[in-house]
């Protein structure tokens, strides 16, 4: 079949790679019908990751499955599925707790709990920006979508940023009535906004200085805060009255300045000058443990001198981590087909699985407009 | 009225000041039976905060109301009261919910939400560490004893230090059958292990160096790691045969490795590395926003550069800050009178009230056995 | 001043009284804006309860202070005010923990916990159909409105049944994605419906018989139900493809069927039969302990002989009772004020003071379209 | 192998049956070493459902895994493993909310969600009372124990009773400080009032008539009140002073009054009665939807007219069903291990297969000192 294969940094190739095949009783083959490049995939793609020549990307899949395992109970072949990003045995502790994306069994790699297909780290599983999928433990881990084509373009969020948007809500602890900020209008940002939005606060401010995402970030009505143009916590008191009662981080470790300067502490220390005594806040922008290329020696090992005194001090609360998909994926399937999420309002490209080069260079650059790239293996 | 007085960095005097009275409707007066010396009261005993020589200290305070005002409609004159060190409104947002210890009207100082008796930054109110304390708000903020004396050793921590304990398990999420690590065994930390085997934790491990602490932390039913005796971490790992579920921070930012160095990221490092991913950690050791005489630039601004990358690839989620005390007395006290709390196991010394300097000046240097001191002004 | 004053079956009058006063330094006195005539008002006015003649009835009210106690110290003169219809202390155990509906203090009638104004066995407390309104325990009983006249109309549903509606969608566990059926398309059924909605669920049906009702709950983004049309819960399950996650009564012990017969057990068996296997029940609609008029002995002691057997079976859960207005007040407020609540979408009649009586015939009639009726007292 | 096989009211056999073998890959199975004789066996034991003849008893099961199908990845021959009496899929929407026993899918029973092993109406499996049992989907249903014969008498419990006690505990929201009333004295009661006292309950009161239960009660740390010596509430209020935050129900449909009538209401209306306003009520004791040998028509139909007026007024809420054992057997077997756990207290007899006979009747007769009989069929 065909598939993107990771070559190097900043070079990935249409490659023929052998199908895959059942390996465990419990498995599930996918024909991939969407599968999206991720803003996480760039990591790897700027080579500032270990990930191993030879892989194929994409953790964001969906598609009908085309062969199960003897072993497997409740799928069946042709049904239309949503494939999690992370890979979960579903017996460990954190799966039972629902914490799927901090399996204790499936990623071999010492030390890391979580395991997820074609991704550094992840153990080592392919990824699905292919024809087809392998789905370990396809019972456990496989939504089923409703039959046909309908809502493909927002399903297609279901495997990772719609969720992990939900999950930066959950963590930060948003509740009916509150007003909120998220960092980053990326992605995820975006779907953290519409998430708050979903479930009930009252204002959502996003900040970010790119004119594409902020325009994006209004359409979900949410309040946009260019920091392009101005302290974005001066602009934020000012529109909001004040602090705000929770915030989401949508940024990262590789957050710059409006100078272009990378800054690691500076989203975080943001956050705590924007929320109010006794709030919360949800990380779900990647923070790493080793950054071999980040300026200082400090965020080479992942320390981050951030404002610790001042959140003690406003008693805040702070949630982190990959998001648990499965936790959220069937609420969120439902929203959508009931008219009440619409996540497809942020693609920007659908591309055949030839133009995957091209997607990457495009979005890798943050080309004006390439918010979110779907590619159809089939098209 | 005899009080405990600041008189500058390492001073504190007994003196002869004004009665305190009733200044507005809704206050009390309370005649002084048993009062704490904190271990946060050594900061201001230290020098090390901005607190205003002539200021009477106190906030682990009890006694017995000796005067209403005219617009207090559920406290009596003779009810026996334990005085929470939170001073409340009961009427703001943060009130309603549960925040006391982050009240935003009782503190006129800029930018500090929540106000307390006798202590820096935290309003023009005097401390208790005297025969008389004015409490304002007195129906909402005072917690009702039964009469007597019975317990009064057990009551004492209701102001602070229980409820403070608690609120660490709380942060940290403690569920029953948790195994859990608490660093710092003074008296908070203490507390936060008795709460948390309160609360259903199965194993408790207390890490400390000091010998009599430790073996306060085993007469509370917690397991003792000793880390003058090798890495905290590891003999923890030893112990528990793996990483804990849930981590206590009870030290703060003064912490010392065991050659006796500052270290403000020690205590942070060691619960990222010792509580399991998805696990929580509740802090209730004091960090703050500014401290001029820390040793490096970043501390000085209350920047700590913890091990965050690995904090997020964890998934770890903590909570911080000063304890609402109101959200728990009443069912500790409940506990204590059912006999299932019994806090006064770490009572170690109690003194009159002139006998209150040589109280601070044996507290501070941690002299051996100096864990708890009660001052009984009427003695 | 005037007043709506009860003075038998069927009759209410408007009459002169003497002005409320300040009476407890706690005390604030309320120029009544507007002030609703409530379903509940009708088991008084249709003589089913022991309220005592010369009561002035009224517990849905707002205003502006007009007076206020020495005790007071939050509250100011000149304030604009939803007054919630429950009279708590704020500083008993319920109290704290929230529960203001069933304060411990403020209501002297032997065995029932929890105070309101103008309400039968709720206290010596009059209401708020008139010219002024005194409020015990001000600072802690009243909510701060933006000042001006914007939003009245959403604003008087704060002191009720908005927050009634949101307690039923609460107490049923309501979160997002889920779907819900309100048994009642009352006031507080369609407060019910627009509350769950706003909490994110996917689907709401509503089940009444009144068209004009029925078309309001399609207004708010609600599926009607018409139960003279069809037996209601197969309508549900064909509309829903199977049971709900969860439900909410807001109909009450004087459930009729559509041949208008008076059913006490109907709705509850209704919801038994609605909800899915582990889903929640929320019943806002009132029962009693005692209705003397009923059919049946066992009604007439309270007793409703509902399918409990297949409810455990279930595993269903199930939370009652009146709503603790202040604990969702706040934050109702909040989105009526960001657009995101627009409860005054049900407001069907906007009358004087002096038209009060021929309000109560024809609400109590239920004319058609007579939905929700305000009073404005200065009108 | 032997099994205790059921033939007809009042008559249960030791028979030759073929041995258990595994049908689907995800199966396993599992020589058992202890096997609980269950209070809820007697329904069956006394004809009182619709059981079928020939089919094996016991849904309280642990012992060593014999044999795993191809499909099973994590458990191994030589595991000692807890068998919950749920079986479950793992796959469902209530599986995956952690509903195991309301499992959608593993039961083909019509309108009945959950199965069982050897249990009227909970699909097609036999029972482990006997030497072999198949487990299906093992991997998702199977507790790890540690190896050995430690703890077998506690271990035992986790299959059933320690954790439907513990439900019972949660459904009814015990917290820290919280007083709990438990009704009935046998092993569930006995186990709800541990579990209660672990939670950090300061006092737990349990209701019975039989002396020696209520002496279990006693060594459990519980406050025995026996109803046969005058009303039960009464004794409770003047006991604690007043209602109780909490209570459990742990009898059921066949409730009897002291004089030996069954009276199905009578628990839910002591329980209304004992518990304060707001407080919260979990039910464990089975009710029925239908009992054709129930003494009233309603109660025929599962109908049971209990106080539910005062219900409503007081404000309780009240969560029902069966247990999800899964949900709680690990953290129960943790306090086991640690010591802070230890329901075996209440074993009152150890037999082999061939004397379950003879069990079988001792127990149903409540004969004194016959609190829970294990059967070890290896012996």
């Amino acid at each position: 079949m065909k598939a993107v294969v990771y070559r190097g940094a900043y070079k990935v190739a249409i490659e023929e790679v052998p199908d895959p095949a059942i390996e465990e009783p419990s498995d599930a083959v996918v024909r991939i019908t969407t599968t999206n490049i991720c803003g996480s995939d760039l990591h790897m793609y700027e080579g500032r990751t270990a990930v191993e020549e030879g892989k194929v990307l994409g953790h964001e899949n969906m598609g009908i499955v085309e062969q199960v395992g003897e072993g497997v109970r409740h799928v069946k072949v042709g049904d239309r599925v949503s494939v999690p990003f992370n890979i979960a045995c579903g017996t460990c502790r954190n799966c039972q707790q629902g914490w799927t994306s901090f399996c204790l069994t499936m990623n071999p790699t010492e030390g890391v709990d979580g395991a997820a297909y074609g991704y550094a780290n992840m153990g080592p599983y392919n990824g699905g920006q292919a024809e087809y999928l392998r789905v370990p433990v396809a019972d456990f881990n496989l939504l089923e979508l409703p039959p046909g084509d309908e809502f493909e373009q927002d399903f297609t969020m279901l495997s990772d940023i719609f969720p992990t948007g939900w999950h930066g809500a959950e963590l930060a602890g948003v509740v009916p009535g509150d007003s909120v900020v998220v960092y980053g209008a990326g992605p995820v940002g975006l779907m953290a906004a519409h998430s708050a939005l979903i479930k009930g606060a009252r204002r959502v401010f996003v900040v970010d200085k790119e004119a594409d995402r902020l325009s994006l970030a209004a359409k979900f009505g949410a309040e946009p805060i260019d920091f392009s143009k101005g302290d974005a916590v001066e602009q934020l008191m000012d529109a909001n009255g004040g602090p705000v009662d929770r915030g989401i981080e949508a940024v990262g470790y590789q957050a710059h300045d409006h100078s272009g300067q990378e800054h690691p502490e500076l989203v975080l220390d943001n956050l705590v000058k924007s929320v109010r005594s006794t709030g919360g806040i949800g990380v779900v922008g990647v923070y790493v443990p080793e950054d071999p290329q980040a300026a200082t020696k400090q965020a080479k090992e992942g320390r981050i001198g951030w404002d610790y005194g001042t959140f003690f001090t406003k008693g805040l609360s702070m949630g982190t981590g990959q998001a648990p998909v499965k936790r959220y994926n069937r609420q969120l399937r439902d929203l959508i087909v009931a008219g009440r999420a619409t996540p497809s309002l942020l693609v920007s490209h659908q591309l055949s699985l030839s133009e995957a080069v091209s997607g990457y260079e495009h979005f890798d650059k943050r080309d004006d407009g390439w918010t979110k790239v779907l590619l159809h293996p089939a098209a």
